[in-house]
């Protein structure tokens, strides 16, 4: 039986498991993260692959990282939360562990992970689409992880939707997660509360009158009850995500795409919408197949299962 | 020496050409197209054959075909300006010629003839943006042509870059090619020019004061001899497909980028601007490597060559 | 009894009507108008004027056009539709009928008749927007009609919306007129129609399967059904009137806005969205007091009625 | 000799000035604004006239306040920097002072200032763009403060000119003021300084390396001085400027344009890309007269002229 491990290395913890063949978690274990100090989540890595070795016969470790990964999955280039400038994150932690170790982007991670076990499983394209604090996606293209030239691709979130829009946090005007991912979503609707607006007063009422208690969580349950406003809202930022997923179709042509982040909890009040909003921004409807949209299966653990599976690869 | 025979069926001519390896074509030959007439076209790509046939030793065929084409690279699901729906065109091609034939979209033969012999031969991925009626696109990611899960991607030009803008044939609204084709290029230089702005002046006087005689070429030969109207409509061209190349950037990472299409002769002119406004709508600059933008080299034999070129793959 | 003669020259008929001090239309009579033959329609004019001086005691003539009219209410600068051109028509007419002559433009005299007699009489100040072929608009600040600086106010269908937009009749991209006219209502429901959106089928039922016959009559009485493709068109059509009127009131703190136009015969299908768009597009709710939106009362008579009224005054 | 006196309540300081019939400030004084205590604010202002009244026999009474005032010109509907909510500040006043006294939109009354003894005296319309903070504006119209149905008018800043755009303080999404004001300039030079454009870093220099140094004044110096990067910046401020301003001469046909505010120093640096872009965006060029676009000539006292001049009307 051949075991790897997985690490998703996130902002405040460090997640190690150990996944069999079948994208089935044997044993998961977290710690936090040290922060920005990169030998020290070295260091972190390293005891948790240890710990998990002691118990499970482990022969490869994949590391899921936010971040530019260079195309030999080894090299961090960048990464936004970490001190890491091209970090050689495969030969540190291979030095530690004395085990061969793969470094891949996060979000490529886990649109293998969708892709091999989870949503994705009957697919050979698939773009995975996170709707979380931003929107991250990652491409499987021809049963292949995408990585780009450089390995900075499917950074789809900063495609640009809207001319001198919203102003994105990279710096530039109307990038796609500024309209379609859950910061957008608890941003506009509190920006609606705030307003008096009579649709919202649902949400805030939930929310104890306090605006800032507007949460994603918290709009998703509201429109699960019912809530028109907190409806209205998920079905604005699904009509987003369809529209910017059709122009993501009209360049990849995926079989697929499947919905991750935390968002993607809304189920069918995000993805109908969706997927209206999709179809209706395809060009040659009718002398085409219409990729489905899903909704994502492994949650928040599709990068660490992803990246130990790509670890065997 | 391995020959292989590349056909372009465009709108008003069907060419043909024998390739050698190198991607050099050693005779072409060009017949009126039959238009929409599917069988008559399919009789005269298998005269064109038959004929370059008798004086060279030709092994297989390659065909580029505007339109959607199936991944086994036989049959073209859709083609706009022809009459073929679902039609077997490489069943119906081989019947006639007796010899190996596949099919391929036209803009990803493009792509891979400059990718194979052009713009880009010293390259793994490339992106090719035509800049001609409308803007076509062609993908070779890690040396292969991208095809897509339906042999419909790489269609760049509607992909959406303004929300509720100007309205495209496709019959969406703000299409990439409404903005940064030959077409918009015209268009907007008419505008101009109907309006009575100064700077127009130039041109009208080239066109002896027709509008409709303001044509593409007719911009490119007055910015080249330093009219400030046509340059500055060359520049707003270049600005739109800097903006929009920077978005297919972050979802593509490709690592170098071919522009062609009948506008590219004018060069930096239009690719200068198309590099500004390109480096300055990326995410991460100064972390990633930044693609370089090239002129196509084959012109409009890219498709021939290249299509000849991919059925011997 | 002081009764005035008020006259609308539209594209195809001119109509004339004796105007009493309560609004109130006498008598009126059509003629068919001349076309671009200036002097013939100034004949035509002033044919109607002796006819109906035959019967009533007419004291005044108040002409609507469209077009620019000066602000001393006596010379067209500019007409689109007739070839006046600086054209004395208040001189030329008064030569031929011997009476005092008032020119107004046309959607001011509207605005004027609404504010007299119709929607907005008992308010002080209003802006008339009418809904048709185009959007047009009138004001009337303080009790009086404005005619801005140079004659050429008001023009709110060229205010622009979207920037790199829809392209217009007038060489702009993005006017208002092409997101809130009765023209776009029918070019986004044979969009649909034609995309093959099941949303619009119901309205393609109704016009034969003929695109061309899904007009802006057919979309109201599709609507007034219960057809939701109908009522959806209509919603969107209310959303960028509401939103580009609140943009205008910002500018202007209407006391009251009155729709006018073929498509305002939608009612509350058209108005209640726009009510919904435009209070929540209104910076300082809960601060300012948020003007009334009204359908005009007066049709496609304001005009005449405002025009009569203004040349007594 | 009829004297006034004028009262301009800013954000940190109460001015106060004697104004004679030909636009003269005789005397002025300055106290601490005391903030958002409304009381304590009503106590200055009475100290400040009481003290001018010592030495000049002032008449009346104006007062230039941001916020909403009512169209008696005697209420603070709603002031976003002080505590005034339907304040009856006229009446106040009058108890304290024992003089006439008029409120009025400090906007307002600054055009009024600009209009009858500043860079509109020879006009009968004039539009004043105030570029800031945020963008304001005033209207005089057919010689009259134009105030609207409800003392809320002129509101230009909040036009929307970009649908789904920057984020605006009072809650909408893409105001005229988040692109044409004095906050965007530097929003924008910021954001490109960061970038490390290379066009950036003269006006980087200037701010010694820190990019919070870089303000309005820096960027108007260095486009003075010839650096490239401020002067591209001004010139796309201009455009936003010009452009907007072409939407509200279709609405208001002013007869002229001034353009006050801090901004404004730029000269023409600002000014002439912002009258090209108007006169480009124009309905009708060639058949209407194109209002002048000017640069204010009383700075910012004119808002205290201008309350004083209108407390004698």
């Amino acid at each position: 039986m051949s075991l790897a491990c997985g690490i998703d290395v996130g902002g405040t913890k460090i997640a190690g498991g150990v996944v069999d063949l079948d994208g089935v978690i044997i044993e998961e274990l977290r710690v936090e993260s040290p922060a920005t100090d990169a030998e020290a989540i070295e260091e972190a890595i390293a005891g948790l692959v240890t710990q998990l070795r002691e118990r499970h016969p482990i022969e490869t470790v994949g590391v899921g990282a936010a971040g530019y990964v260079d195309k030999s999955r080894a090299v961090v280039l960048f990464a936004p939360n970490v001190a890491w400038r091209n970090e050689d994150l495969k030969g540190e932690l291979e030095k530690r562990v004395q085990l061969p170790v793969v470094i891949e982007n996060d979000a490529n991670a886990a649109a293998w992970g969708e892709f091999a076990f989870g949503a994705g499983r009957d697919a050979e394209d698939l773009l995975l689409v996170t709707v979380g604090t931003g929107v991250g996606g990652g491409l499987v293209l021809d049963g292949e992880v995408y990585r780009g030239a450089n390995g900075v691709g499917a950074e789809i979130g900063h495609m640009r939707v809207v001319p001198n829009g919203i102003l994105c946090g990279c710096g530039k005007h109307g990038c796609f997660e500024q309209y379609a991912s859950g910061s957008a979503l608890v941003r506009e609707a509190r920006s609606l509360a705030m307003s008096g607006a009579q649709i919202a007063q649902g949400m805030l009422r939930r929310a104890g009158g306090d605006l800032q208690k507007i949460t994603g969580p918290l709009i998703t349950e509201a429109a699960r009850d019912g809530d028109a406003g907190a409806r209205q809202q998920l079905a604005e930022l699904g009509r987003w995500l369809g529209e910017g997923v059709a122009s993501l179709t009209e360049i990849l042509d995926p079989e697929v795409v499947v919905v991750g982040g935390g968002v993607s909890e809304a189920d069918d009040l995000l993805l109908d919408p969706m997927r209206e909003a999709f179809a209706g921004q395809l060009v040659g409807r009718g002398f085409r197949p219409i990729p489905g949209i899903r909704k994502a299966e492994l949650g928040n653990r599709a990068g660490l299962i992803g990246a130990a599976d790509l670890s065997r690869r």
